[in-house]
């Protein structure tokens, strides 16, 4: 059985997710199609890059994971398939997989210039989703090779997406960015779990400094913290409630040690 | 395997959509099930229908539509379903099917009237998407033949919903109207592509005039542009942006030939 | 063949849901999942409580339900699973299932103390989603049976979430309130139809007084009314329109009998 996920900024309120599911169904019909998401923000690579990698590591080997946020459609972007040591990779050449290059190394790349494998020779030029990539994570399923799909090239060659990395500061704090918000309001930083495990810690943002904790669950409702989430960012939150208001996306934060007065 | 696709107003907050599925996994377990929406807007026929249409193409031979969006829900409008070159379509006999006839002729049609293909013979008066839709369309998927549904009707008899059509003025331009606008923002005309194809052209709305092009990435973000969509319908752009505030539903729209100062 | 269903507060923006279901795909590859809701208001209980009830009878014996709204995460509340005569329940122990006892008695019931059957044996404090819950309904769903998913408990011990009772009031009324407000805007009460049925009634809410129907089709577009639904609960509903100014959650409500001037 042949598992397809699907993360876009197609919105779920017109078919042209479901169209994207039904030209897989009419090539691959056993098929299996999981959802990541399509609620990216129109045209925000940034945001489905971070999406994208997270998701990347919890499927079983095989899977191909096709992503779709493509502001060039159209344009002279490459669409492009990769496969992984664990699957995988489709999506146009725009930055969207330069989250999971760092996961593990891919072991083969390709532009998809085969138009065997797409819907029609005439491709639409505003919806590749449907005419060139759907199909393309089609025929992975029926077991198609990737060198078959178009011409290979050197992965290191793809467009990456520069995102600001965490660095240590003089003083032996870390500086990072908020790289997301989540459903919940949790703002989620770029900093890892692993700096300030087994420490005493705090996490300052603009004016306002949070107790490094260990769980939710360790304070009352309504409590802002910092703790480390189940992706081994550390996070903002607000003890069941909603800490959007209080950060955005690239704001700066500093991580230091040894002083947490309210901290569990 | 049987291909059932469901298209409705219910929204994803409550269970409504999962229980209609829990419904067609009681009668035909082996059959996939495709959402192609459920943000249709509340009773909102039109746009149903246009959604509706314009998913249709895309699906494998045999596949089982099925539009649930019901403003006479529980009145003596008739549940219906029709056998198609392509498959088959169920839905409320209130409009929701006649984007889809002119795509292709019907092979057969029923009224749905024979209670042993419903969930239960007293059908709630106001879930018929459970207790009448999604049963029939699992025993379609487990091969019922049409004609054992109920009472075959002539298609010709169905209710229509009138659209306008587009139409040429005097002058050689042709009048149309937005028919629906997308999450991106993009405002879909009811003008097919064919009309400009190869031609100079641009669209005028309101006191606007927007220049014909072939794609969004031949221009610079924030341009509005006219261009041909994925469906072969003209539709207003920003690229890269959002054109809803341009324009409504229903809004007169004119495509004028041989002048365009700045399409490409 | 399995059916697991899931319903949570974690909306469909992130990859949370995705993520649950690509760890059911790597231990339950054939298990098949259908989307109750994920748009519980984030920590809300008792409106997941509502919809999961709802939707539990209408699945097909064995189905395998999921539901992960856990304000306790990473605190000393169990994971539980339950073993009901039509299937089996996953949640946190915080009153989730409550609704559902009701419907028919628990079989069995453990805490999900055994390790083994999670992703992991230190699960994140923050996503047991993904690291038991999800791990747990793979498990059932390839036929480990529950007594070996941990300790066994008595179920009349599990936590259970207080709702009002609808009451006769001395004047033979009913008073009852509003339980839940759905997508169309409908004020669903726990008033059940039964005590209606046959019957001319009205019901009454703050200076209000709605006639009680059969059917939205009876009456006109933009007419408050009260009907019996389709789980035969009383609700306010505006014909063709949105009732959500009428009323709110939790807001006191009366049937009366013999008085309903505009009723049919």
């Amino acid at each position: 059985m042949s598992l397809i996920t699907l993360l876009t900024d197609f919105g779920t309120q017109d078919i042209y997710v479901g169209v994207m599911k039904g030209t897989i169904a009419r090539i691959a019909p056993q098929a299996q199609i999981i959802d990541l998401t399509h609620a990216i923000p129109p045209q925000d690579i940034a945001t489905a890059r971070f999406q994208w990698m997270s998701a990347y590591p919890y499927f079983p080997p095989g899977t191909i994971h096709l992503a779709v946020v493509d502001p060039g459609v159209g344009s002279s972007r490459h669409p492009i398939a990769l496969q992984m040591p664990s699957g995988y990779l489709i999506a146009p050449d725009n930055g969207l997989i330069s989250g999971i290059l760092p996961i593990e190394p891919p072991i083969a790349a390709v532009k998809l210039t085969n138009p065997q494998y797409w819907r029609t020779p005439n491709p639409s030029n505003t919806f590749h989703g449907r005419d060139i990539f759907a199909p393309i994570a089609a025929h992975l399923a029926n077991g198609v090779s990737l060198l078959e799909l178009g011409e290979a090239i050197d992965p290191a060659a793809l467009v990456q997406l520069p995102m600001p990395l965490p660095q240590q500061l003089p003083d032996g704090t870390w500086q990072g960015v908020i790289q997301a918000i989540d459903h919940f309001g949790n703002l989620i930083t770029n900093l890892r779990g692993d700096l300030v495990m087994g420490k005493t810690w705090s996490l300052q943002m603009g004016d306002r400094t949070f107790p490094g904790c260990q769980t939710y669950a360790d304070h009352q409702t309504g409590e802002a913290i910092a703790l480390i989430n189940s992706e081994n960012w550390i996070e903002v939150a607000i003890v069941n409630g909603n800490a959007k208001h209080m950060g955005k996306t690239h704001q700066f934060c500093v991580v230091s040690f040894g002083v947490n007065p309210n901290g569990r």
